[in-house]
């Protein structure tokens, strides 16, 4: 059974995401990469941005299943409570096509991929990049994340609905 | 020209709602309710519930505007992320359907019905008694505030685009 995961790490200034393909054994990275969103656009509107290029991200490959990092509360109330919008996009689309949602926080990701919780960013791209030995270098962090991420979600049991 | 708003009071328990018309200088009320969400069901299937009720009111009654409460940062993270949520998908909505957002402050909500903005609740429901007489009483607090909420956005200024 064929299971391709759409791993979003979730932003208002730049989301990055992954597309990831498993086929029995084999797991194939089909896209990783960003989308930036206008500074000169506000929230809303980028909101609507986010919600419009998820969704043709999912219809374009066929989506079975979502990865998301769940937000933790940071130093900034504004910035956490923006994360909960797009948290919010993103499970009302999951609702709206009927994908399961895999949810990490960023140490289970780290934790996943390295085996330790408290791994760098670094160390992170470095066992991708063995995982994945054709991969380009993304041009951004944000799609290594979603990788990282998309990549926890392949790893994830099915929850029995 | 005439004005419809869906009056939005979000929440994953009880969310509440009003449809609001302006025909020239009179205003209707048209409905005003609430809709329950089991606290059986997790948050994300309530989210999901949540965006198909409002798109189903936004379309049974063509709605032209919407208007919500903000949400402040109460006590509880959870609940502000969780508001957050349901903003986002709101956000998402307003965008699918190209409707302007008219968002306010419970403190302003207060100061634009009673004219102050430390009014208790039964201030506001005096108040609105008072512009709708054959109101019917409605049964949860959440309908009156989300009628006040509605009101506000009948009173806004369009904003130029």
């Amino acid at each position: 059974m064929e299971k391709k995961i759409l791993g979003i790490d979730p932003g208002l200034s730049v989301t990055g995401y992954s597309v990831l393909l498993q086929k029995k054994a084999s797991i194939f990275a089909v896209e990783y990469n960003f989308k930036k969103f206008s500074s000169k656009d506000d929230v809303q509107t980028r909101i609507g941005q986010f919600y419009e290029f998820i969704l043709y991200k999912i219809d374009q490959h066929g989506i079975t299943h979502l990865a998301i990092e769940t937000p933790f509360l940071g130093k900034n109330a504004q910035t956490f409570l923006k994360l909960g919008y797009l948290r919010g996009v993103i499970y009302a689309i999951a609702f709206q096509r009927k994908l399961q949602v895999f949810e990490f926080s960023p140490t289970q990701v780290k934790q996943s991929i390295t085996g330790y919780g408290g791994a760098s960013k670094e160390q992170v791209a470095k066992v991708l990049s063995m995982l994945f030995p054709n991969m380009y270098a993304p041009a951004k962090a944000d799609a290594t994340d979603a990788l990282a991420i998309g990549l926890c979600g392949i790893w994830s049991k099915e929850k029995t609905l």
